[in-house]
């Protein structure tokens, strides 16, 4: 039988809608939650990304500000960028698209972003918040989207086992905090290049978190019948029939694990949505904490 | 065959000779490294535990300062303390010994002080430099303790099963969080009580590390043979033999275990002395980045 589809836009729409309505109560006292996007150079994915972000705010009520940096930014500039965003009441979230330029350190950067308007989750303090499970701090945008959709989808995860293939500070890492804390209470796997017998704890899981960045890493034989597939990645794979020359692919070969799995996130259309939509959560949550 | 035994205290020994030399070295510099630990109140516990931290900082040639203040200690007040060691050119390091009274907040004093002097390591954003890889924080003193000892017997971690039993700030999360790192490379799962099969995990474990707060809770039917042993619990158990009513005991059944284990921590005299040695490395560390 196959896998029940995890519907990642619809999900996203209804999290957009929910904070549709949080923005328009706060508009409503005065506060109207406002997300500055930085964009240094012009790398076309970035591009798009930047364009969708700030369209997403504007259809959800929030004001955008997308700030278009020359590729030739020193780090000087693009810090005294963040500074002024840092300052300015009119701004609730802060993003530095990534990837940036070599003689920029994104380190650095993301350093230097108000944790308050740190709706990436990526400052230190905000992971570190994460791990100890402390809910004042903001998480980033896609493990918060998977555990969203696992709660719109009834996905038990109390003592279930949790296996998360990846250990990125973006996915990976802040995937297994969320899941260990007290009233998520799995248990988790962390599993990276490194792991002696991947396929064997992938086979363990109820719930399997891919974000490895290989395509159609994960195979049928390495998902437990009935288990819960979430995909995280998003790589090109040459396709010379497509039109473009290549397919988008998850982590997951989501034809032959969809036979097996009890419920499955297909790519595009899965995580990626929830992420956008987390993004706009995280900066209406900033927003409200300095609305009167 | 009985497990090799690891001596926290000899390992703490060569630790707190190694801080030491640092320690002249910066003292010949024109810099004595400074730890001061704020005591709130007289619980019998802290005051010896707080007493061992004076002396091993003045055995290694650090300059300690304990700030004793009556169990009435207003939240302000202590705040205040805490402002004030942050302001003081002559301490590096900053500790609070837990637990405080309760009309003071404990994350909101650990949150004041601040993280370049925080050398319990519980700030935070030195939580989330940990979790994302950062080495610029400061590792809390038991887990860094417990990477200490398995560094100082060669224990090998890359691609090694890492079981870590409680997720506790000061022991669960921050273990899981540096065994996963890059370089250690071990694949992590973190146990608590939510978990479903609990003896299954810790089987699978090539390193075992206790860190839940029940005595002798690791029995041998639990462990896999050959498997290194971490014992962090230390519990008080009834004894009415002991002149004193108790005994110490760890969160591992050590006469059973260690027949079955390739090497174990005792208890007392396993992680424990680490902590206080780690204590004193994180202070040195904090010290020599402000040293000329």
């Amino acid at each position: 039988m196959a896998a029940e589809l995890m519907d990642g836009v619809a999900v996203a729409r209804a999290v957009r809608e929910d904070v549709a309505r949080g923005v328009a109560d706060l508009v409503a006292r005065g506060v109207t939650p406002g997300l500055a996007v930085v964009l240094v150079g012009e790398d076309p994915a970035s591009t798009v990304y930047v364009r969708n972000k700030g369209k997403a705010c504007e259809e959800a009520g929030m004001r955008s500000v997308t700030i278009r940096m020359p590729a030739t930014t020193s780090q000087g500039e693009l810090l005294a960028q963040v500074d002024a965003l840092n300052a300015d009441p009119a701004i609730h979230g802060i993003l530095v698209q990534m990837p940036l330029p070599p003689q920029c350190s994104a380190d650095e950067v993301i350093r230097r972003i108000d944790p308050a308007k740190d709706v990436d989750g990526f400052h230190p303090v905000n992971a570190g918040r994460l791990l100890i499970g402390d809910p004042d701090g903001f998480a980033p945008c896609t493990p918060a989207g998977v555990m969203e959709l696992l709660r719109r989808y009834d996905v038990p995860t109390k003592g279930a086992e949790v296996v998360v293939i990846g250990r990125s500070n973006i996915v990976g890492k802040p995937m297994g905090a969320l899941m260990i804390q007290p009233g998520v209470d799995a248990t988790v796997t962390t599993c990276h290049s490194r792991t002696r017998d991947l396929a064997g704890h992938a086979r363990r899981a109820d719930i399997l978190v891919a974000a490895i960045g290989r395509a159609r890493f994960v195979t049928a034989d390495m998902v437990k019948p009935g288990a819960t597939v979430i995909d995280v990645g998003i790589n090109r794979v040459e396709e010379p029939r497509s039109k473009t020359g290549y397919v988008l692919a998850g982590d997951v070969d989501f034809a032959a694990v969809r036979e097996v799995a009890g419920r499955i996130t297909p790519v595009p259309g899965g995580v990626g949505p929830l992420t956008i939509a987390m993004l706009l959560k995280n900066t209406l949550r900033a927003a409200s904490r300095v609305a009167p």
